[in-house]
């Protein structure tokens, strides 16, 4: 184990929102009890001052760093970033990573139990949105006795989630790091969405979303990560790393096997995917993502949505993000400013595109570890906390 | 019908590659006899100096102008280019285009008889790859007479088409018009059309290519075409055309329907294209642009793979097109330049992507039609042939 690594971590659970105080749905719908999983990293200081929240992207989970056991083959999601003297640096702040309402790795989604029927929810589940999402993690925090966050942070997903929070609890952050994000997807993400959630509807086996206990739409689920991960990368990215280079063989096959690395690529990456994610959970958080549309708390005006925001921003985007593009981020920052709010806008030059930010550790950790050493030093320690 | 239309065309059909004079194909198998349908506009001039072959891309056929009858909605597929006073002009040219071998358009494919088993090929017929289009199309050309053609044009995959005619037969050629195409697709693009092969052949109705007489796998091929559509489009193009604009609706619904446009657009998309395509051409075809790779032809160098060549070139690529985006055009160009070849390379601003050589009439004209004139004046009109 690397010496800068934040150790063996347990997830915990935390459940609320128990009869009758069910969690009131963006839809209208209640849902109850709810249980997030969530993991920590660090210290929380005695003024609870020094608590950072991230927010995972769409398959990621609250698992964000460090390993479960020793025989753990790969860390956390995003290890090269929390850990002692990284940009979440676990030696200064205390790191809280839930898994999304609507997930399958711990927290509450369509294939945990319903508890009105004994079963799976399945289709009953509700649609979620993030702002859904950014309550039931606002809960969480509460449980957890800290007021005033001093960060949250995320990309893709997680950013939108970040926006959420800042806009809708202003009063409980100090900064917000929305990284790779949007305040609204754009048609053509929508479109690659959608072509995911058909394929997985398509397979089958998907049933009408009722194969938990039988075969699930493996085919149909591998079919949207792979999507997926065109989307990710960047033309540049896999020319790079793949170009045209044949896969086990010399020759072309001549045949409709696997002729070229990419591909081969893409089939283990969708392989992979359907032993970890719940194929319902995919249909639920693309379509969260879909919905977000951060402009509407503003009746069509971004400017106006933005207008609670009082968090310090670091925005960061990637040169080569091509799903989630500079030029959105850029609307963001723009925004933003408009409201006065303080923006530190960076477009980093990188190849990998929309993977840039699980990827990037050295460009944004010195941004991100400055950012949030300015943020401490000014509002915490300089401040009324701990004189 | 419009005055400058060709009118009503007749499909016509060429038989050829009989027994024992099959077609020697690239992957080593034989195929005959062999069907090219085919559909010819203007008039061939008595010296057969003025004819010039059009390649259809993934999707289209024979077909390229005027209406089969008056009762058909749509004209062909380059309707806005070919006809009186159009960038081909039929007044002056003699215009050909054939359905490529391997099509499921009047060519012989996967979906055509096997003369051996009395049914249809389906994952029988052999792999084919753009030279083997381009020789089959070769034999069509033979068989008109013509000796020398005065072009040889086509976008996306007819751009592979007309780079293999230009380098394999320059003797048969005075000048080449690759439009939004390359000389070899990216990781990127091999990636998509992996995909969608995916889709077809993970939708049970496929049945390893068996489902003549059957189901098709109409499923699988409805989101091999979404995801074909999405790459053809720019982002810009599906912001301005869909945005984030509901379909039918003032809110959405909260439910897995379709609740944008643009997914109802590429729901609309794929139903439309089962009607009219095969999967299992599709499935032939994609795999045939991802097989094409000039540089092969060279030992791995694109300039000496154009060293062959000896036809006058007009490149033209767009600025947002992604899929052939600008820069593998630029390639080519600069291939071709080093080999004293006479290029005239233009990068349109456009904003429709890679469909922008099916829709951009207006300055795809002004410089086909100036780059044609010169060329049938200097070697035509001003040559040997009509003195």
């Amino acid at each position: 184990m690397e010496p800068n690594s934040v150790g063996i971590v347990t997830t915990q659970y935390f459940v609320f929102a128990e009869s009758p105080h069910e969690l009131a749905l963006e839809c209208g719908d209640t849902l109850g009890p709810v249980t997030l999983a969530y993991e920590t990293y660090g210290r929380l200081d005695s003024a609870k001052a020094n608590a950072i929240l991230l927010f995972h992207a769409l398959s990621g989970d609250a698992h964000a760093a460090g390993y479960h056991s020793l025989e753990e083959h790969r860390p956390g999601w995003w290890d090269i970033m929390i850990g002692p003297g990284k940009a979440f640096d676990t030696e200064k702040y205390f790191i809280i990573c839930a898994n999304c309402l609507g997930g399958c790795r711990g927290s509450t989604g369509p294939s945990s139990v319903n508890p009105k029927t004994g079963k799976p929810y399945a289709l009953d589940f509700p649609i979620i949105t993030i702002a859904d999402m950014v309550k039931a993690q606002r809960a969480l925090i509460d449980h957890l006795g800290i007021e005033k966050l001093l960060a949250v942070a995320g990309g893709s997903m997680g950013g939108m989630q970040v926006l959420e929070w800042a806009t809708q609890y202003p009063e409980s952050v100090r900064s917000a790091i929305p990284i790779a994000t949007t305040s609204h997807l754009s048609a053509q993400g929508i479109a690659f969405n959608e072509v995911g959630r058909q394929a997985i509807m398509s397979d089958p086996d998907w049933n009408h979303g009722n194969y938990y206990g039988g075969t699930p739409p493996n085919k149909g689920l591998a079919l949207a990560r792979m999507i997926g991960h065109i989307t990710y990368l960047s033309d540049e990215a896999m020319h790079r790393k793949f170009g045209r280079k044949l896969q086990n063989r010399k020759e072309l096959s001549y045949d409709f096997l696997t002729d070229f690395q990419v591909e081969s690529y893409l089939h283990y990456q969708g392989d992979l995917f359907t032993q970890r994610f719940d194929a319902n959970s995919y249909l639920y958080i693309t379509k969260a993502i879909d919905y977000f549309d951060l402009a509407e708390k503003g009746n069509g005006s971004l400017v106006d949505a933005c207008a609670p925001a009082r968090a310090a921003f670091l925005i960061i985007a990637f040169s080569s993000d091509w799903l989630y593009p500079p030029y959105q981020n850029k609307e963001l920052a723009d925004a933003l400013r408009v409201n006065n709010v303080e923006v530190s806008f960076c477009v980093l030059d990188s190849h990998y595109g929309h993977d840039a930010f699980l990827l990037e550790a050295e460009h944004q950790t010195r941004l991100i570890a400055h950012f949030l050493k300015h943020i401490y030093e000014e509002h915490v320690r300089g401040g009324t906390h701990e004189p």
